[in-house]
């Protein structure tokens, strides 16, 4: 049997969503379709609050990750990039696979990265063309403050870079009034919709080191994107049509819902999840925790890895394991997208029941309590 | 009101594979996925008749056609790219965006590469690493003899890069037999699913080439892809779930249907269409055609993008045009996947009426007679 996802990407995706994905593919170069996709490249353009256009790519967030790197940089360009997880730690991977001089700003996983740091690592480095940054580490739960890291990037004169897979649609992001230079994200998560698909929006800051950017890339060139999307409203290569038939009903049904009160509800289903887990003796790992995912550190007596195989096998709840160095020592549990605030207590229910399972003795309703003085306004 | 698809591709998507499109995603992470990544990895290995392992990746077949350069090929490498079409083009595009040295073989849209022109070019390019290839040029709707151009290859020692998009699921391929290097494809053509997966299978040869690579590539790595399918049966980034389980579905109706069944199918929807459209006037481009595509061109006063138009606005066919220098010369009618015998009737039925609509008189009845004349075997 299917276990409910709580996962951190893919999340569970809406019904009407799942109806329109199912839908009977339309042709790729079809007026229909072109007016799908223009009409996505303006919901992108409200989520982000930003006047530029958005691309729209087929492939994963890390797909779109290596896009912008390679439209943006040359052959031994300096870049600095934040490493405060498995996702920064990407952003270093790639850059080094292209050749890029790669300045690590590693911190402790957990941790977010002050616009200081910042600073002092571009005061260091003052040729570094541009800075790579999670907006939320979903390896660690950590959010980095990407306003004034934008700031603190621009006193410097390099452009910033913002993956934000699991932070857009989840919280609030003002890419034109921050100054955010680029923004890259996948749709798999609190977009509700399948995996598959990808975004990028750039500012003109951003599309003048495009065109002086060396690097190869052809199924990922935003020039060639742009342009055809400009001229037919079409992808240059065959798009993910399914998919973005779904697309186009999550973000419907998120602008129903209102964008203001989206980040609302996240906002209380963190709160909610961290009071649960803390009032059943996990730690929640990060200072500034993000709101899709609660990354909590389990009590010295539970496995990680077996608690997310208990929840998944006994109690039909997939949350996720700790990445690399946190393997075992924690779980995930996302809440985002499809997930809404009466779906938190089986979630939590499940979670108590699965620790008395493994021995680990809890209180019944413990947790559960704790989840609910927040989701009623208590605490 | 949506048009029934006659395009080369995205193709119709039969009931049953959209109806697994929309069910709830699996985690890309959960047991329950990996069985089905490897049991589509065992059907491309029936398919492809190879018992090397396919990769899988979510982008469309561009994509991996970039993919098989950037993982082959080192800078400054030559390669020899067979432009027959518009896709052999790309071959070429793909191979100048990474800095490889290209050899062109220019042929005249609708041409075949015979393996003496191949082998020519071979002995003046005795340097040349790999020979890149488009099986079934859907642009133009010839068919190039891979068995033989391979065999060319291997006499001169280079590789040979296959690009099966609109070929697979529609000619037979035997990988091993014919000792074919590296075979891509997109599976949103013959293989019925919706659009945004692509795989590629290598040999030890091509693997050979893939240690050396000094290209960048970080998304469509190769080796880490192939490692984590053999350790956990993943993709190393987040898949395209929805869509597995479409092709999952797809890959198992041709199973039923048979192979031989399946390939007999389109070989005589071919001669049909063929049959059809030379009966109405139209010359049929390609002097070896493939079987998934009928490339007709246009009598004299017959404008092909009109007649597109005229098809899809007017008649509920939407077929595709001619793609650059074939623009307004051309039609595209394509017929396979989850296209079938008892289709090609109303699409017959829609052309006759739309050239007659179009002040072109043709006799009704003329080109149904010569289609159904094939399909009954009669010819």
């Amino acid at each position: 049997m299917k276990s409910k996802l709580f996962t951190p990407g893919p999340t569970k995706i809406p019904g009407a969503v799942l109806s329109a994905v199912g839908k009977q593919v339309l042709h790729h170069r079809s007026p229909e379709f072109s007016e799908k996709v223009r009409h996505v490249q303006d919901e992108f353009g409200r989520l982000l609050q930003t006047h530029h256009d958005a691309l729209l790519f087929t492939c994963s967030g890390t797909g779109m990750m290596e896009a912008a790197v390679a439209n943006l940089l040359s052959r031994g360009d300096k870049a600095i990039c934040v490493n405060n997880g498995n996702f920064g730690e990407r952003w270093v991977e790639i850059c080094k696979a292209y050749g890029v001089e790669v300045v690590e700003l590693v911190l402790e996983w957990g941790k977010s990265v002050t616009p200081e740091e910042l600073g002092k690592s571009l005061d260091n480095h003052p040729d570094a063309k541009a800075v790579f940054i999670i907006h939320s580490e979903t390896s660690t739960g950590a959010l980095n403050d990407i306003k004034s890291l934008a700031k603190a990037a621009h006193d410097h004169d390099a452009i910033v870079v913002i993956d934000a897979t699991s932070s857009v649609g989840v919280h609030e992001i003002r890419m034109d009034e921050w100054g955010i230079d680029v923004i890259v994200a996948g749709t798999q998560k609190a977009l509700m919709t399948p995996p598959g698909l990808a975004f990028v929006a750039l500012n003109g800051r951003a599309w003048g080191l495009v065109s002086d950017s060396d690097l190869p890339t052809y199924y990922f060139d935003f020039t060639k994107t742009w342009k055809r999307l400009q001229k037919k409203g079409q992808t240059p290569f065959t798009t993910a049509v399914s998919l973005v038939h779904g697309l186009e009903v999550a973000l419907a049904m998120m602008e129903d819902e209102g964008w203001d009160n989206v980040y609302a509800r996240h906002a209380r289903m963190g709160a909610a999840m961290r009071a649960a887990v803390e009032a059943l003796g996990f730690e929640v790992l990060p200072e500034f925790p993000v709101n899709g995912v609660t990354v909590a550190v389990c009590p010295d007596d539970v496995d990680g890895n077996r608690l997310v195989r208990t929840l998944d096998d006994e109690f039909g709840v997939r949350v996720a394991g700790g990445q690399n160095r946190l393997s075992g020592k924690v779980i995930r549990i996302g809440h985002m997208g499809g997930i809404r605030e009466r779906d938190l207590p089986m979630m939590v229910g499940a979670l108590e029941s699965a620790l008395n399972t493994m021995g680990k003795c809890v209180e019944c309703g413990t947790g559960l309590a704790a989840l609910q003085n927040v989701l009623m306004g208590k605490r």
